[in-house]
């Protein structure tokens, strides 16, 4: 289990897939994508460190150039800095490279960027089991993730639409709850990796 | 328990005490004040809401200011935005406020800001169980948290400074881990809120 790597895939409903926006306001030009950056921070950075092994793949469903989708691979990436502004800067930076295929290009070290959206991503990840992060879901302390190819879907502040919705059914994904109180995306990638850390270290200590 | 509010207490050692910081470099210039800021949006913010029972004081213990002491309730706080740069705009017009007294002064809603760094916010908590968050600690999960007026201590990137260290000591403080990978603050707080999210519906549930 230890060498597939933990895979999160979160959908912006209006995140923009073009580099227009402005870093001074976020918010207010970006469809949001600041949802998306916190959600990249809390996959990839612990204290003092990056998670070599986890990869988030955003889907970016907002703007003139949507759908487009980024791929963050701790594995090879470099300068990830926790601020916002820092990641909006590399997102930025990511964006304006020119895509012209559906396959993920690498633009910068552990970054790729594909055009189109879950389509995209769905053909990168190759085998998967997905599992949709859904309050309403059975709660995540008593899930079984045993299968090795688990990857986590998540929605933004709007949660997801009707069509990504559909999509995950038909992958067959079960949906899974974090608690009583409906977190924010990042938070949501908080609690889960934490759960996740826990069964490694216990999966690890009964080999 | 509902009754009392949630009360996290964040130190940082670095985090600057005055206005003059840039907004468009954060890290590089309020002494990882980013951190914090982080810190404030896990423990308020929830999906499409705010945590109406938490509060959050941060300990500002760098720059020319220091030591201050700001305090954010969520009771009473408005617009609160999730964003990195919101919360920066909002915790540099609270500093700007000319503060003269070690007792907290609101300066705009639900935000007070006090001279003294955890003396000051040790006098505003009154009775108060103190726990640690520490890597090294006890199991959250295994933790009893049964004390009604139980605050809970992060350190900022850098851990605890050895007084501070020494000051919590002194007032019986107990650690508690959370898991084994070490975490930054804001991860920290949306996994322990999480631990409490639950106790507080079974509680609930209960009577």
């Amino acid at each position: 289990m230890l060498n597939t790597p933990r895979r999160f895939v979160v959908v912006g409903r209006t995140a923009t897939a073009s580099d227009d926006f402005l870093l001074d306001d976020l918010p207010g030009t970006s469809g949001r994508l600041d949802v998306l950056l916190r959600c990249v921070r809390a996959a990839l950075l612990v204290s003092h460190g990056l998670r070599r092994d986890t990869v988030i793949y955003l889907v970016l469903l907002g703007g003139p150039r949507a759908p487009r989708s980024m791929r963050v691979d701790g594995a090879t990436a470099q300068y990830l800095r926790p601020d916002e502004r820092s990641l909006a800067v590399l997102v930025k930076k990511s964006l304006a490279v020119p895509t012209t295929d559906a396959g993920f290009a690498t633009v910068r070290p552990g970054i790729a960027v594909a055009e189109g959206g879950l389509d995209a991503v769905v053909a990168d990840l190759g085998a998967a089991t997905p599992f949709l992060l859904d309050e309403r879901g059975p709660d995540v302390r008593e899930a079984s993730f045993e299968a090795p190819d688990a990857v986590y879907f998540l929605g933004d502040h709007q949660g997801f639409d009707e069509a990504t919705q559909s999509r995950l059914a038909s992958m067959g994904s079960r949906t899974v709850g974090l608690g009583p109180v409906s977190l924010h995306a990042d938070d949501a990638i908080a609690v889960l990796s934490n759960e996740l850390d826990r069964r490694e270290l216990r999966s690890t200590a009964n080999r």
